[in-house]
């Protein structure tokens, strides 16, 4: 077999192969002999789903009601369900119109992005980006620029560099906020002034908040404040594409469910995408989720506490660790600068993997630039075992 | 909101809604009075899933084994199990590397539709064309070109025709076969000229089976003929991607599951498609069905008898309705000439749901050059059912 074969979409052929397979096999080169392997690459959360969601599921999958199409939009229980839970997380009025279930927030993206750009139009992306956003697009034939964040600026962008980025061919901005990979959680004010700007130019907003309940302050269900206000600003409907994932706040990624909020025009054209992609989301896992919703919502924030006192561990490891910095941490990832400058963030992550049993995803991966970077997925990990990384990152040398 | 919103994707946006939703809404205007709605549109089997298949997956839903993310191309048992049944169903060796799992097999046709044809190249079809194919190739910006398919001929393409319509710009030709929407079974003899055509020019065959466990004759397991012979022809890898889906066969759309079969390195190529559309098809489906496959084979044999018993009955329903013609009956559907020629599909198909209760596809759906003709998927109605279609069809006018 030759190493280009020029028979297949050249589009496709130049990705490079998916991320986290190969950083896992870095991880089964590991002899196991500083302790077991931790595992802080793909974003799984290190604990299990609840025993009622693993119930409801149960019960739905093993049901003839859900053996059969469902609608392209997605299960009229859930779509309400969900309707009323961002409802309340916003302080907005949204509605089943405004939802569209999804196979996992990656199809969400997938969707946003197709329903607001083409072959040959423009998405711009803040960087480092989500890689697998990244070669969606460049998948798709759609061309990406960049606005770079700074580690001085805490990872956000700012909006002269937004707004120059800007060109006639940008169709959408896509944001992602709890960032991933730098964890940088976007204020609201500055969500707000971005929203703005797109609105003015014209633009879409694409923004993924997989992460969202995983913010170190509650949200308003606990008396604290909203993501954002996007939701109640005038025309959101024309400018704003929120995508959500079920995967990581239910722990159940296996099922791939997500959903997408956006004005009830932009859901139609997402229905005609998702008809042709899978006509619709699995249906028992979303039968489940719309009764789990409700009924698992403390448990939810027990896992946002913990998920706290995970980024507090990890800080209180990173003071100790000698070089390596914690540039930046948030809900869920944690961006750390690895004190090898000059070397490839491969070659620290690959070695890193094979000799200390710490897996996790280099810097460049999201981005050339991000070549002093590691992108550690704190959350996956209980604090004993974030313990753990202080002798290891102490002991860890590249020659 | 304008009923053009030029932010949207043109190529998106001119995509007409999905037809199933809109055919429903016409039987939802029938008011009962010729008897129960007879529902002949979604190819949806007319019989449950089998208990056993209902078990298991709920058994595996409620698993924990099954809630993470899971491998890319598949589960690896599903993967093993399934290259032993197409193994065995086309007397061919197939192995794990040579299966990619996907959500529901609309998803398995966009997957090797980019991997071998990006923006701006083309894609050879048989016209009539199932509709889902026609516009998952136009909002990727794939140009789409026909060979059409008479029904003197049984529907099924020439060879003149298809290397008359290869061109220097087409990268594949799509066949179904047995076909969506007329049920014409394309014989193994057929299929390897064809595919030794595309060989010899240099682009791929992709062929859907969706409806293949419904063929009028047993396959190889049961002494029978396999489908095609083409996974045993030189350079099979590098010419053909073979997809299935699980939905018809195990009646079980809701869980969206389907397969692909290619060459090594094209599945390789899958992966990266898949790993950006949603990382992996829903597991526990996946788990459940790899112990289905085995258990479930005499169950499967029996609802391709009944489905054959169904096909008999529509054929001794259409033999004494007049002027309704079938043109062409196979596995799952037919294709029936309507009485009113000069009169559009989709006002016959209307007026058929809302006045006579019979919901079907309308022939312009598969190609404007349709219109005399109507899609019945015959396979969702039981024999008593079909039997009522006489009177409905006798009595129907368009007037």
């Amino acid at each position: 077999m030759p190493a280009f074969n020029p028979r297949f979409n050249p589009l496709v052929e130049k990705l490079s192969p998916p991320p986290v397979p190969s950083v896992a096999a870095w991880g089964r080169a590991y002899d196991g002999s500083r302790g077991p392997l931790i595992d802080l690459s793909q974003a799984v959360p290190g604990y299990p789903a609840h025993p009622d969601m693993l119930k409801l599921l149960g019960e739905t999958a093993s049901s003839t009601t859900f053996t059969g199409y469902g609608p392209i939009e997605g299960e009229t229980e859930l779509r309400r369900v969900y309707a009323e839970h961002v409802s309340e997380v916003y302080g907005a009025s949204l509605g089943l119109e405004n939802i569209h279930i999804t196979s996992g927030c990656n199809q969400a993206f997938v969707c946003a992005a197709m329903t607001v750009a083409g072959p040959g139009s423009t998405v711009l992306m803040t960087e480092p980006f989500y890689f697998n956003h990244e070669t969606t697009l460049a998948m798709l034939g759609i061309k990406t620029a960049f606005v770079p964040c700074a580690a001085e600026n805490g990872f956000l962008p700012d909006l002269v560099g937004i707004e120059a980025a800007i060109t006639p061919e940008v169709r959408a901005l896509a944001l992602v906020s709890p960032n991933n990979p730098t964890g940088a959680i976007y204020p609201p004010s500055l969500l707000e002034a971005i929203f703005k700007l797109c609105r003015e130019k014209g633009i879409w907003l694409i923004l993924d908040e997989t992460y969202r309940d995983f913010m170190p302050a509650a949200g308003p269900a606990k008396g604290g404040m909203a993501p954002h206000t996007l939701f109640s600003l005038d025309g959101w409907q024309e400018t704003l594409i929120d995508l959500y994932s079920f995967s990581k706040s239910f722990c159940i990624p296996g099922h791939r469910l997500g959903a997408i909020t956006a004005g009830a025009a932009a859901v139609q054209q997402i229905a005609k995408i998702m008809d042709n992609l899978q006509i619709c989301a699995p249906r028992a896992a979303q039968g489940a989720v719309a009764k789990a919703l409700p009924i698992l919502a403390d448990w939810r924030e027990e896992n946002r506490q913990e998920i706290g006192r995970r980024a507090n561990a990890l800080k209180a490891v990173m003071r100790a660790a000698n070089d390596w910095k914690l540039d930046a941490i948030g809900a869920y990832f944690a961006f750390v600068r690895h004190p090898f400058p000059g070397k490839g963030s491969a070659e620290v992550a690959e070695k890193l993997a094979r000799e200390a049993g710490i897996i996790c995803i280099p810097g460049a991966y999201f981005g050339e630039s991000q070549q002093n970077y590691l992108r550690f997925a704190f959350a996956n990990a209980d604090v004993p075992t974030i313990a753990l990384l202080e002798e290891r990152l102490k002991n860890f040398s590249l020659s």
